[in-house]
């Protein structure tokens, strides 16, 4: 049971994942700190010595489903100012099994939201939605502004929370900031079910664990990647951008950010792991899987976006960097 | 009760409105009848006498929600082979009631798709959404490709369907035509609670009932038309269009169809009112409602729809037609 604090609370679901925790470390090395940290997740901290605490900030963890309404009940509380909703089922997951993810991709935002709508508190909601929901021709040409056109459940479930957080954020009921985030790369630990699971596996299989990996699209697909770093950057980013800016060029409301990213191909990330990590190429093996192409075939592998970038969001420099980050940060 | 039966079945849902109505006397008209045609609305038809029968198509009325399973159970069986979704909560409506909007706009379309799932039949379903779905400054330059931004309720609750429809129909789990109606001009009968009801009440008003009536935008205003006529060609033009034609130029499936409208002013709808019917312009009174007009103003005015156009969609010629139209279908 997690007990209402009188101080303002964060929430995050899917707070045991890999971003999730590194979005903890991050609010907590800031000079504001939260009154409380409540995090939501399907699986505890594993092991469990990966959990986090804090001298001051209580940070309590909270084992559960977002589908679960006594769940959401303890972990949405009138002291929630704040929610990021990491929580997810993964693109490939979403695809094999269409009520899986309409469930939780989009019940449960759905619920978060109602949550939020039946307490009457008016929480920031930092949301993560994906470049996935980009698809079709527009992908060869894209920007912030293209139509979205999702070509996998995945998308389309993202896009559609998208919709629903962006009504209620022109309503004034939450203050959402949606974020289209790139791949993010590179993941440490074991592949997960997304179909860009790859694109980290070429980097870190040869680096990390010395063993083969396999590239199950061409080598010079153009893929569209954010670092870890980036990408906690931007969520924490998200929560403060002010939400006056949040609109467009006519004043209309708009929570959508399409994310700066790196527009890069897997050969290049496989340099650059040789380059930068002295990794052994020949360890990854080309192996194209049609299933996997025609996924990633459907997101965009560049994307223009003037729009974020004026609202402070940035951007990860080049590959080395890509590498870098990952042998610094994770890859221990 | 409705029984099933052994032909196909098409199902109207909103059967009983005006759209519904004259959907049912053209689908009658044609060389290729139904095997049934059943019509759910929650309102039965009124008067009674407005009731169409026919003499080899059966025609079965079934007034109830579709939220409720029983009554959606009775109407979508293995034999249906196409639905027309046309039952919606209204845009000032929706915007007035989210609950309500959600339930009736979204939850209510969700629940005939997963009806359809649940039975394993692939109707065709046209989904009527609506120009609603764009807004901000894209509508100032507004195309089928440009990107959506509801600034109504009732606009991302279409935008919502559209996308859950969507991704069912590319999973190949039924056939959605999704068309983004204009708004329709001229509806006979009492003004409902759509934003745009003033469109058609500066000519019906003036011509029919030679009464006052508000236009509450400015009369320069543009606005995206089409008749009631266009309309339902272009519903039962959507039902046969072949559905490997609904793909964009990389192939990728594309269901949602942007109506071919007329742009045109409400000072032009006046002025055809008065020239085509011979209806008095002062009985317009000009009285700008900020709330109306802020809805309005997130619409597009005009879209170019080369798209739509080539799928065969066609459009009203002028304003004197859209005049015509109504003297001789709806002003009795």
């Amino acid at each position: 049971m997690v007990s209402p604090h009188v101080h303002s609370d964060i929430l995050i679901t899917g707070g045991c994942g890999f971003l999730g925790r590194k979005l903890i470390l991050s609010l907590l090395a800031r000079t504001q700190l939260p009154g409380r940290i409540v995090v939501l997740d399907a699986f505890p901290p594993s092991p469990p010595s990966t959990a986090i605490s804090h001298d001051t900030v209580p940070i309590v963890y909270r084992t559960g489903s977002i589908l679960d309404t006594k769940v959401l009940n303890e972990v949405i509380t009138s002291s929630t100012t704040c929610i990021y909703h990491l929580a997810a089922v993964v693109s490939a997951q979403a695809e094999q099994d269409w009520n899986l993810g309409m469930q939780v991709n989009f019940d449960g935002t759905r619920a978060i939201a109602e949550r939020c709508l039946e307490l009457g508190i008016k929480p920031v909601v930092v949301f993560t939605s994906s470049l996935a929901v980009y698809g079709g021709e527009v992908v060869k040409n894209c920007s912030e502004d293209s139509h979205i056109m999702p070509q996998s459940s995945y998308g389309a479930e993202k896009a559609m929370c998208e919709l629903l957080l962006s009504d209620l954020s022109r309503r004034g009921l939450l203050d959402a900031r949606i974020l289209r985030l790139p791949t993010i790369a590179i993941r440490p630990g074991k592949p997960n079910a997304a179909a860009s699971v790859f694109i980290s596996g070429i980097v870190r299989e040869p680096l990390q664990h010395k063993q083969k990996t396999v590239l199950p699209v061409d080598e010079k697909t153009l893929i569209w990647i954010a670092s870890p770093r980036s990408a906690i950057k931007a969520l924490v980013h998200a929560s403060v951008v002010p939400r006056e800016t949040l609109v467009d060029a006519q004043g209309s409301r708009r929570s959508v950010i399409t994310l700066p990213g790196l527009s890069t191909t897997p050969r290049d990330l496989i340099d650059a792991m040789v380059r930068v990590g002295g990794g052994d190429a020949s360890l990854v093996e080309k192996k194209p899987d049609p299933k996997i192409e025609a996924i990633v075939g459907t997101w965009p592998g560049d994307i223009d976006t003037p729009w974020a970038k004026s609202l402070g969001f940035e951007v990860d420099k080049n590959v080395d960097d890509i590498v870098k980050i990952f042998v610094e940060d994770d890859m221990h």
